[in-house]
């Protein structure tokens, strides 16, 4: 797909600093390799009064998918490793709020795809730490890896 | 003052888009002159954690002003009519969600400054209404002008 014109990426890093949300979340799963599962996403939120908007809104973005949750507010999300790494690449020069938010998320996403020993996995966790910090400063889980 | 760059003002339209938000309070106040006074507002919000940021953020519009709320959240808020006028025409041609909400407060801004007799005023309180209920779908009011 072709990238946004710079007005309209410019446009998207304010949004994203006003109303959006970068975060991962990192969800004990047995079936995964070291016990976690890594999801990181980007969330833009509205009220599901201003639908026909809001999806002109993210059609910008070109990628990404709407729900609906059962409090009627709307969450565009974009979920995709390769996406997000594309979305944060369009914005990152103009955003102001959310600019060490997106640089760690794409050292998180490329330190994903190259995981390749319990050790980087250890790595992995701690970057993602970090971020949780950034997002809500709160205190450091203590984590078991498995096996 | 100078024109922010096309980007810079995509930006700010896409953070008002998110975060902000474009209100008018109708005060009664028996000092005025039809027992109203209107005070038109943009506002923005942020957590005060991310204070400097912000103010940074802030610094590319170059007029408004911070105050910190007592629960912790900053406002930075543009309410002089020259200022509001001036920032929307910056910012309108790249809003979407709430471009209409622009157009209708500089209607009511320009009609504000050229009310000239009580039907003027209770023509500009319609147009003030509208706005209120594209912000909040709610029931008008009724109101009493005097004398």
């Amino acid at each position: 797909m072709s990238i946004p014109s710079a007005n309209i990426r410019a446009y998207l890093a304010g949004f994203l600093d006003g109303d959006g949300s970068i975060y991962v979340q990192l969800k004990p799963n047995s079936t995964y390799r070291y016990g976690f599962q890594i999801a990181p996403y980007i969330v833009f939120f509205q009220s599901s009064k201003d639908k026909p908007l809001f999806e002109k809104l993210c059609s910008l973005v070109g990628f990404g998918y709407i729900r609906e949750r059962k409090d009627g507010i709307l969450e565009y999300i974009i979920g995709k490793n390769d996406n997000i790494k594309e979305f944060l690449f369009w914005v990152s020069p103009f955003l102001v709020l959310k600019k060490r938010q997106a640089e760690l998320m794409i050292n998180i996403l490329n330190a994903k795809e190259s995981v390749d020993s319990r050790q980087d996995f250890k790595n992995l966790i701690k970057l993602i730490d970090t971020f949780r910090e950034l997002n809500y400063s709160k205190k450091r889980k203590i984590r078991t890896l498995t096996p």
